[in-house]
């Protein structure tokens, strides 16, 4: 199994795929592509047919998109997704507007893990986003979340939703009350997200800003 | 069961998770709500945590967003999904990137089921778009089309996922050739999209072409 990702410092779609497979706990070789380089879009559409990151290829053939992608990985590893039913279709929800939401967030909060930005990013529609963020951490934290940390108790998929949340929240200086922030430190202390962020800072490779933000 | 829909002229989200909930041939109360009218926002969030539609009411709990809902229906309604793992992938995969992308196409030609607005709506972005949901619809057709005239055969959830662009592509005046053109023609030709067009025409609500276009 081979998971192609873009940068770690930047590229928050394949952090999710990355770390539902190592929360799974599968075995993959990981093909890093910089993004926003000379050559990288030919790069990744010699592996995947959206011309996106993350794309896994698994026995020959390409799996594109994290949220196609974590669904794959839940048929293989079903501890990906909650038992209950009711608590896995609210996890796909929260999964599945985390994937085409959010875009004030998303635009003005791109992630970028080595950085401190604390303070920057915000705007009546960004605060919005984040209102709403919050507002489901909590509901899914008090409603599902009474047999482990994660919003769902167990890591799942929808944490997975998250996790690049989490490195925007710490690199603009976000920081949720109660339950919220206590759930935002959890994604923070895991080690697969250290671990990635520990690689973030260690890319040379910089976007640059006007590219990030424009 | 009851699913909450905007207008059927302009709500393409709507109308992915009720062409599932219908070809699922799930019986279903359908919750029409007028979006951008006064008191249109108050009504969903009664309804829907997220403040969108379409959100689906079963046994008293929500399940909000059209990729969540045809998870859910695909559950209790497996043929919503290929049976076959790399075909069911294949079908997560392109319907995901339809969830989260073809931005361009979204804005420039929102779905506007009654009005006829040929040759409107193109830049080299939407082309773009246009050019790759083609290639999806050509390769899945070819790969996985065998038993049917959908895009994995039998009608899936990802046939759902493009159903609206089949309404924009009619608007605009978009006519793609060779399979691409007849999977277009089979959509159109669905009994429950004509269901679906026949209402969109008969509703009396218009959305100011400046908000639509805005």
């Amino acid at each position: 199994m081979k998971l192609i990702i873009g940068n770690k410092n930047y590229s928050s779609w394949s952090l999710r795929a990355w770390l539902a497979a190592r929360e799974g706990g599968f075995t993959f070789e990981e093909i890093r592509i910089p993004l926003f380089i000379p050559g990288s879009r030919e790069r990744i559409l010699s592996h995947s047919p959206s011309g996106k990151v993350p794309c896994l290829n698994d026995h020959g053939f390409a799996v594109w998109d994290s949220l196609a992608i974590g669904e794959y990985l839940a048929e293989k590893q079903p501890a990906l997704l909650p038992t209950d039913p009711t608590a896995r279709a609210i996890a796909r929800a929260v999964t599945a507007e985390m994937h085409a939401g959010f875009q004030n967030l998303r635009s003005r909060m791109p992630m970028n893990v080595r950085k401190d930005y604390t303070g920057f990013g915000h705007s009546p529609e960004v605060d919005a986003d984040i209102a709403r963020i919050v507002a489901i951490w909590t509901d899914c934290r008090s409603r599902f979340g009474h047999d482990g940390p994660y919003l769902f108790g167990r890591f799942s998929l929808a944490d997975a939703a998250y996790a690049p949340v989490a490195f925007r929240f710490q690199t603009y200086g976000v920081k949720p009350e109660g339950d919220a922030g206590a759930y935002l430190a959890t994604l923070l202390a895991n080690p697969h997200m250290q671990d990635w962020a520990a690689a973030a800072r260690a890319e040379t490779e910089s976007i640059p800003e006007e590219d990030l933000y424009g």
